[in-house]
Parts: C-alpha cells; sequence; structure tokens
C-alpha cells in the first residue's frame, strides 16, 4: 500500500447503491463549486491549490528559521490556539518520539516543544514560566490579527518573560505567523524586529497546517516539511482529478451526508495508535467548525483505541444507535517487540508467540470494527501508508478536500464561523473592554 | 465556598419545576435501592461505603509502599487500563505540576510517572522502554484477572525488561494491584514475591478510584491520600443524608434524566484548566459504561476550555442543539500573574491591568455559559473549591453516587458492561487464542 486508502465496505449494510448513486449528483456539484470558486466562502478556498502553489521563498525562509531555532534553544514554546494550534501539535506528536519531551536533549537533536495562549489557565502558564527559567527559549506566536485573546494574553506575558531574560536579543528569538501587513501582531513585530511569516487571506484557521502557521514548528521539531508538501501535492492531484467512485475523499463526503441524513447524529474518529490523539483533536475542529451551523452538522467526538473500548466501548456496542465510527490506521510499523515464550504461561499469552505487538493491535483493529458493525454501528477505514510526513500530507489535504464538499453538499457555508462571535462579546463585556 | 455545589440555575429555561417534581420520587427510589443494595448489581455497590469502611492496614501499606517507591526509583510505570489507570491519571494530572515529568528531578521530589498498558501500540511501548533504560525503575501493573489483553502484553513485555535490568531484585520494584486471592496476576505475584494489593470483590473498575487500585499510584506522585478519602467521606455525609432539593448529586442525577427524557443525546462535561482533562476523561467511562446499554444513554462527550472553544464552540453555539453541557469548575489558585501595564498597548490588552489571568478564566466561563444558555444549550456547573486532595475526593464520590442513581433511573444496572464482550470475543479469535 503505497497511498490513503479508504474502505468503506463495513457500510454496505447501511449505505446502499442507491444511496451512492443519490449523493453522487450533490458531491459532484459541491467539487465543481470548489473547483470553480462559486462556492459559499470563496474568498477562503486558498488552500485548495496550496500544495503546488506556495511562497517557495517564504517555504525557503520557513527551513532556515526552523534550523537556527533548533541550534538556539532547548524549549520552543508555540503560542497560538485553534487552527493555530492544532496541525503543528498534530504532526509533531504523530511525526516524533512518543515521550519526545522527556527524551535527553543529546536523543531529540531538536528543542522541547511545549504550547500556550490555547487556554487560560495561570496555572499552566505559570508551570510553563517556571519550566523555561532554565531553560534557552525561542516562542514562535501565531494569530493572524494579534487580538486573539488566549494568545495575546500568553504572549504579553512571555515576551516580558523573553525581555527579562535575553533583553535586546529577545527579538532574535521571537517568530511571528500572523497577517502580511496588518493587524496587532504585524505591528509589533515590524516595531520589535521579530522575524515574520504570513498567515494567507484566503487560507482560514481550520485549513492552514500546510501554510507557516503548521509549517515552521513543525520543521523545528526535525519533520520533513517538504515531504509533507509533496504528500498533500499528491493527493490533492487525486482529489482533483479521480471520478466519484475512485475518489476517496469525494466518497467519504458522500457516505457522512448519507448517514447524517438517515439519523446519525455523531461521528466517532478513531485511532490505534496514541501519537494519533491529535489528528483526532485537528478533524474535530475541521469538520465542527465546518459545518456545525445553521442547525445541521454531525457532533464530532474522538476516541483512541483501544484505550477507551475500556470506556466508551459499552455505550459503542449498546448505547443508542446514533453515531458511525471513522477509524485512521497507520501502516504497521513494528520496531522489533515480538511476544515471546515464557516457561509458566501464567498470563496465558504464549498463544501470541512470535507475534509482534504491532500484528496484534491490527486484529484488536479488525475485531473490534466487525464488532461495532454487528451492533449496528457502521465503520469506514481510512489508511495511511506509514507514520511519515508525506503520508500525514496526504490525510491533511484529503480531510480538508472532504470537509469543504461535506459542508457544501450539507448547504453551508464550510469557510466561515459566525457562531464564534457570541462567547466572544460576552466575555469582552464582562472583561469591561472598551467598546463592549 | 468550602465544598463541592452544584449550580443549576442555567437549566431553568429548560426543566420546569414540574419536571422535577415528577423526577423527584424516581430519585430518592433510586437511592434507597442504591443504599439497601437491593439494586441490579447490588454485588458491585462496595463503593458506597468505601470512604468511611476501609482496609486500614492495606492503607497504611500504600502509603509505606509509595514512599518507598518515592526513594527507589525516578521513574514509575502504571500499567492498566480502564478504571484501573483513569482514577490515578486523573488525580496525578490535577493535583501535579502541569509539566510534571519535565520537572528536574530535584524539583519534583517524586519519580516520573508513566503509563503502559492501556494500548497495544508497539511504538508506544517501544519508545517507553528506550526512555526507561536510563532510569531507575518500579512498575504498579493493575488489573483483577491479569489476564486484560492490554496490562499483560505490557506486564510481559516490562517484567522482562525489568528482570533484565534488576535480576532477582525486579521482584523488589514490581507491586502488583490484584484480586486478594485467585487469578493469572495473584498467582505470578505469589510466585515472583510482588508485594500485592486488593482490588476488592465488590468495586468495579470504574468506581475504584478510591481503592489500591487508585490510591498506590497517587500516593506515589506525593498527594496526600488521607485527604483524599476525606473528601470523598464528607461527599458521602452528604449524599447519604440530605433531602433531594439540598442534596447536589440527587439533582445532578436527576436533571440529567429529564434533560435525557427531552432529547438530549449528549452530554459535554467542560472545564477550564488544563489538568482537568483526565477529570473528563474519568467521568467519561464511569458515565458511558454505566449507562450505555439496552439501546439508551447519553453519548459522553468532554471539551476543555477556552481552548476547544476555536474548535467545537461554533457547533456548541449554531449545530444541532442535541446537548447540554456541565462544566466543572474549581475554585481560583491565582500564583499572581497579573496583566500590566503596557507603553504602546499594541495588542490592546491594557484595559485587563491589574487583572490576574484566574479572573480572566473565570470571566470567560461566565460568558461562554451565557452565550450556550443563550443558543439553547442546558448548562450545569459543578464547582469544587480548589485544585487539592480533599476537593477531589468529594469530586469523585459525587460522581459515582450521581452515576448510580441516575442508571438506576434509567432503568439499567449501572454496575455490569455486558457489551465489552463482543468485540474482546472478536480479536480473540482472530488470534487464534485457544477456545476461541
Amino acid at each position: 500500500m503505497n497511498n490513503l486508502e479508504l474502505d468503506y465496505s463495513l457500510t454496505d449494510a447501511f449505505v446502499s447503491q442507491n444511496d451512492m448513486e443519490g449523493m453522487k449528483g450533490k458531491v459532484e456539484e459541491a467539487k465543481k463549486m470548489l473547483l470553480d470558486r462559486s462556492c459559499p466562502g470563496k474568498d477562503y478556498t486558498g488552500w485548495i491549490d496550496l500544495p503546488v502553489d506556495y511562497d517557495k521563498d517564504e517555504f525557503g525562509r520557513i527551513k532556515k528559521a526552523a534550523e537556527r531555532i533548533r541550534g538556539m534553544c532547548d524549549a520552543f514554546v508555540v503560542v497560538g490556539i485553534g487552527g493555530s494550534y492544532l496541525g503543528a501539535k498534530s504532526a509533531i506528536e504523530f511525526l516524533n518520539h512518543s515521550f519526545y519531551n522527556n527524551l535527553s536533549d543529546d536523543s531529540r537533536k531538536a528543542p522541547q516543544i511545549y504550547f500556550a495562549g490555547n487556554n487560560i489557565s495561570e496555572v499552566y502558564l505559570g508551570d510553563l514560566l517556571q519550566i523555561l527559567e532554565k531553560k534557552d527559549v525561542c516562542v514562535n506566536v501565531i494569530s493572524k490579527s494579534g487580538t486573539t485573546l488566549e494568545s495575546a494574553i500568553a504572549f504579553r506575558v512571555l515576551s516580558e518573560f523573553m525581555e527579562k531574560k535575553y533583553g535586546a536579543d529577545a527579538s532574535k528569538r521571537i517568530f511571528a505567523t500572523t497577517d502580511k501587513a496588518r493587524g496587532a501582531l504585524k505591528e509589533l513585530s515590524d516595531e520589535k524586529g521579530y522575524e515574520t511569516f504570513v498567515v494567507p487571506d484566503d487560507v482560514g484557521g481550520r485549513y492552514s497546517v500546510l501554510t507557516a502557521v503548521g509549517l515552521l514548528p513543525i520543521a523545528v521539531s526535525g519533520v520533513d516539511i517538504d515531504a509533507l508538501m509533496a504528500g498533500a501535492a499528491a493527493m490533492r492531484e487525486k482529489c482533483l482529478e479521480k471520478e466519484f467512485y475512485e475518489n476517496d475523499a469525494m466518497l467519504y463526503a458522500a457516505i457522512r451526508n448519507i448517514l447524517y441524513s438517515k439519523g446519525k447524529t455523531v461521528e466517532i474518529v478513531a485511532n490505534y495508535e496514541p501519537s494519533m490523539h491529535y489528528i483526532g483533536e485537528w478533524w474535530k475542529q475541521l469538520f465542527a467548525e465546518s459545518e456545525g451551523k445553521e442547525g445541521k452538522g454531525l457532533y464530532t467526538a474522538t476516541i483512541d483505541l483501544t484505550t477507551d473500548l475500556h470506556s466508551q466501548g459499552q455505550y459503542i456496542q449498546e448505547g443508542p444507535r446514533i453515531m458511525f465510527e471513522t477509524v485512521i490506521s497507520v501502516g504497521s510499523a513494528s520496531c522489533g517487540i515480538v511476544m515471546k515464550h515464557d516457561e509458566n504461561d501464567t498470563d496465558g499469552l504464549n498463544y501470541l508467540e512470535g507475534k509482534s505487538i504491532a500484528y496484534i493491535n491490527g486484529k484488536a483493529l479488525e475485531g473490534t470494527q466487525k464488532a461495532h458493525v454487528d451492533a449496528g454501528v457502521p465503520n469506514l477505514l481510512i489508511k495511511i501508508a506509514g507514520r511519515d510526513a508525506k503520508s500525514l500530507g496526504e490525510l491533511y489535504y484529503f480531510m480538508m478536500f472532504a470537509c469543504g464538499m461535506s459542508g457544501l453538499v450539507l448547504g453551508i457555508n464550510p469557510f466561515d464561523q459566525p457562531g464564534v462571535e457570541y462567547y466572544k462579546r460576552n466575555i469582552f463585556t464582562l472583561l469591561e473592554r472598551p467598546g463592549y
């Protein structure tokens, strides 16, 4: 297997050929609207061509800055929230050591990576400052406007910390990813002399992982961002060119809309690798923020398996039949841990002798999908080839393209987020912000 | 505020006084069935009296073993899954430093704590072994039977690692929490000479946080388990003695059943502190595994705020009105990070001058709850006094007692989990386990 594949055979009992034929035209129409930029939210479709049409100069600058950061610090702090951290976090966790920040500096060869500005917890920020006290630190602050409450608060505290620690040199250790021309963070960066990278005008936060927003922190962790872009470009070609029944993104968009129309209200995205947890979180924002509007949209949930079989397993098996499940699996990467023979066999595991743990995990996936399907939970399987940057680039593009089409089929604008103004307005009023 | 409090004023628009009166008798009946042990699953209600009627000798042994472990190792591995890790993980994360495992050994004064056997990822286990290679290690393996697939596999690998590293002394570094008399792990422990602690017969996994299952790892991290038990005991008294309208656990059980009966299908538990993330995960198992049966039960979801306002916020505000929200908040513990004046005020945050970040977070909670309620999402608020063991003990007991009653009102057995057999059988068949 060389590329991402969608296996939807385990939805056969729930989705008929007629259903698919009925949905085919709608997805084709959605794809057409996307590609000729005639859809609602068309001004935010810059992500479509990004993998083949990006700013090569800036891409080079990102790689150089990452290299400089890796040489300059042993703790790198990414300040951002929502789309300004989930892409980077998901790639860094998926492609690096399971205990990345706990590796010794020697075996990691890159700084520890911390996230800030993605909450308003004083305890969290205080604890982070304590950790940073003894480290050499660089900061990447990511915000289109520079006025997002969470990241602005954290960055005001962290930039003060940096200035106290490094004086005038602080500005060489702070990197800003923001609007190319306007906004508080761009202004501040020019004032202070931070190197800046661009959040493009035509790419919304949740579609921004392949811009500087995601790329700089991902590159700092040591991931090959050329391979990431190449994977996305390969998937883009498939998404754009293949016909419906050969186009996995179109099929995924179709099937989730069919299941939604049949009364499924929850989509659970499952993984079988702890390193994929934040891919689920990234997916959750992408779909929930794109589709949850006008009283419509699937509730997006995630589950880590087999971990949560011992938590949600009972509910999935015998609770209300309101959900379907999309498993994202990754081609086996056995590192050579094989079950050995034990003389006493007190734990009764000798029947697994010679089997790798990755093999056992694969069987757990297979057996669990079957149990869920038998219990009335339709299952999709998205297989990516390996735990590598190219495969991840494919997955990112696949999900974004599917999401755009899926939202258009649902009849909403998949590129805006009008609902987020309400809580913001309330918070600013309570905080007595001038003008509120 | 000294104790846990439930504020349900933000459900007023959705739950009438009539609804409450109609539910009152059912919850009272459920409580009675629980307390006179006449309910379905009555053999698994040992958790009810546990905070006042536990094995004091074993409790003393737990504290001594924890002290010994703290002196003996710099990495402590907890091997368990489901109820055998979520209680410990939730307490350790809530009550310790936000970057506990990244603190230097000096400032932590307790070993790093790792979890294993809660997945079947070969990559995860391999990476963990690499970390442990350079550490002094102790292990606590937790399993009633000793044959739970995930933890048995991990423990077979880890015990081999320990024997290679420590020879005969390995058995002094391995602690088993298991059945008092029977089962594979008890047998193995006797064979090898591990010190053992007891998973009581009358306490199911998801209700076991206040047994040795939770207490030993929690104590190793340095948490005061006497205070934890005292909090649980104080809450037990309230739960048992207070009448309906003064009894927060009864009110919570009532309201969630009322909202379920009115068509809400999802309950989202929200926190505003990253350290509370795993309290949500613990809660999810407690309620999903207790109630998700016979086609019934609320889908249990969690959300970290304000983090996920930038992910799920749009959906909560404008998606289908299928959910209600239960916020668990913790009394402010400002550590002195206050917003300062900035001469240029480029970020426009000077209006927050003199405000602590904890204060801002509190306003974010208030404003967000109001926005969600205005959008048709009923909100509950569970306030605990502080980030301390006593408050957490209260919360654990509150949730368990509410869950028992809530499940009985729903008409199911809240103490079994018949559905988990299906996927297990499938997996064993695929793995060609003898007898399957």
